[in-house]
C-alpha cells in the first residue's frame, strides 16, 4: 500500500521558515498570498494485511518518529498499489 | 482561498533524507516500510477572483520558487475559506 504523510506545525507554533517563504513570494509581487505555513510530505510503500493494520502501524511512526506530537500535526492517506 | 501545495522528488531523483528515515524505521522494528520519500507541504491562504485565476498564480509561484522543476514534482488543492 502507498502511505502520504502530512506533517505540519500546530497553530501557534512560530513558523520562521514559512515567514521567509512568505516575504520571499512577496518580493516577486505575489502579495495575495498569506499565512504561508511549511511542513513536510512523505510518501512510502507499506506492506500490511489490512488497511486497518497499516493504519495502527503509520500512527505509532508518526508519533515516535515523522513528526513531533509536541508541536506538530500529522494525517496521511493510505491507498492500495505501490510507488 | 487555502492552497495546499505538495513537492517532492521525481522518480530517480536520490533521496538521502528518505533513506535515513526508512532507515530508522527499519531500526525501530518497522521493516515493512520500504521506498521512503521525502518532500514538502505547504499551505496558504491566497486571494483571487476564481480558482482558475488562483490557479495559474499558484502555478507560477511553484515554477519560481517554491520547487525546483529539474529535480522536482509538485502538485495542489484549492479551497474555499481561510486557514
Amino acid at each position: 500500500m502507498v502511505v502520504k504523510i502530512f506533517v505540519s506545525l500546530k497553530s501557534g507554533v512560530l513558523d520562521p521558515q514559512g515567514k521567509a517563504i512568505e516575504r520571499s513570494l512577496h518580493t516577486l509581487g505575489y502579495s495575495e498570498v498569506q499565512d504561508v505555513r511549511m511542513g513536510k510530505y512523505l510518501e512510502l510503500n507499506v506492506e500490511a494485511s489490512s488497511h486497518e493494520a497499516a493504519e495502527s502501524r503509520i500512527r505509532e511512526m508518526c508519533e515516535k518518529l515523522l513528526a513531533n506530537p509536541v508541536i506538530e500535526d500529522y494525517r496521511f492517506e493510505i491507498e492500495d498499489g505501490t510507488l
